[in-house]
């Protein structure tokens, strides 16, 4: 069987549903790229939920046995494999008044649209929307608290597994801010379902 | 002047308006006590939000200097005074479901019920309220990522302050989770404004 590779071009955004036990493979093709993922169940009742998952896991740095919960603590999904093993969970995603103040840029292309407009396609609530589980973003965080955006660890070909808990409505964006993606130009993301 | 201190018994909650550039203080009374607040502007449109926070701050541990950030990119809040130096913004507030869940306990006092009532007495919306400032919380980040949920370092009339950036509603609580609290019976707070 030869799985369909969707890929998500430089700085756009996908949608996508995921039944109950269908996997989703989140892959950087050409190495140091990190895009956003963001879930809700199907009925539009729970949504993903940072806070809770740091409550349930007891971690920041989240990897194979895993889980995504929702603000209604349940799984979402639950991470089954990874290549990367560093994403990032705190960071709001990038969005027109983030890049407006911290770079003076307008009209940027933004994974808070790409998401919001995603999970639109598929008739649920773009928002709330605080945080998105940020794959393959490398935040290093050192012994004061402090927060550094690396260049993330993905190399060409890398990906991860996450497996659906409930029926899900998924919103992708392949991340278009330089400062996460190690500084040149944003690369594309890929996905497969299975 | 003597300001009037209103106190918190444990594991309640309170409402409070703060004009823009009034202050707030928080205050451990006994010392060994977190509590919890929630930031709505006035006018309803902007909630308190970590990841724009940790976005615009660059740091996860919040002390003097550093602000509360909406989720519509403008600072609620300025931490203008800090005796304690070591607060959470990470975890959810305490709930039914994380009682239920980790605990076993059902109808235990929580952070989350005691906030939401608290926005509804303000007539601001009560949700979404994804994250609340968990002032007084000290939550250790080992370098794998992995928390550690220790006693607050306040001691016994420890304080904070924070003044407004804007018009707001504010909910507080008492937070009654003897884990994030010494494993003890829990305690009050107070807070004073001016």
């Amino acid at each position: 069987m030869t799985l369909q590779r969707h890929i998500i071009p430089a700085g756009h955004g996908a949608a996508l549903r995921l039944a109950r036990g269908q996997h989703l493979r989140l892959i950087d093709p050409e190495g140091g790229q990190s895009g956003d993922l963001f879930a809700v169940s199907q009925d539009g009742r729970q949504r993903l939920s940072n806070g809770r998952t740091f409550d349930f896991g007891g971690t920041l740095y989240l990897s194979t046995g895993n889980q995504l919960w929702s603000d209604e603590s349940e799984p979402l999904l639950t991470i089954v494999a990874d290549d990367v093993g560093r994403h990032d969970f705190l960071y709001a995603p990038c969005n027109d008044d983030m890049y407006r103040i911290q770079y003076g840029l307008t009209d940027h292309p933004n994974c808070y649209i790409n998401l919001t407009a995603a999970l639109r396609t598929l008739n649920v609530p773009p928002s709330p929307l605080p945080t998105a589980f940020n794959f393959f973003m490398n935040v290093e965080i050192d012994t004061n608290g402090k927060l550094h955006i690396r260049a993330p660890r993905s190399r060409a070909g890398d990906s991860m597994v996450l497996r659906a808990e409930m029926d899900l409505a998924i919103a992708l964006s392949a991340c278009p801010a330089a400062t996460c993606n190690g500084g040149g130009p944003t690369k594309p993301v890929a996905y497969e379902v299975f």
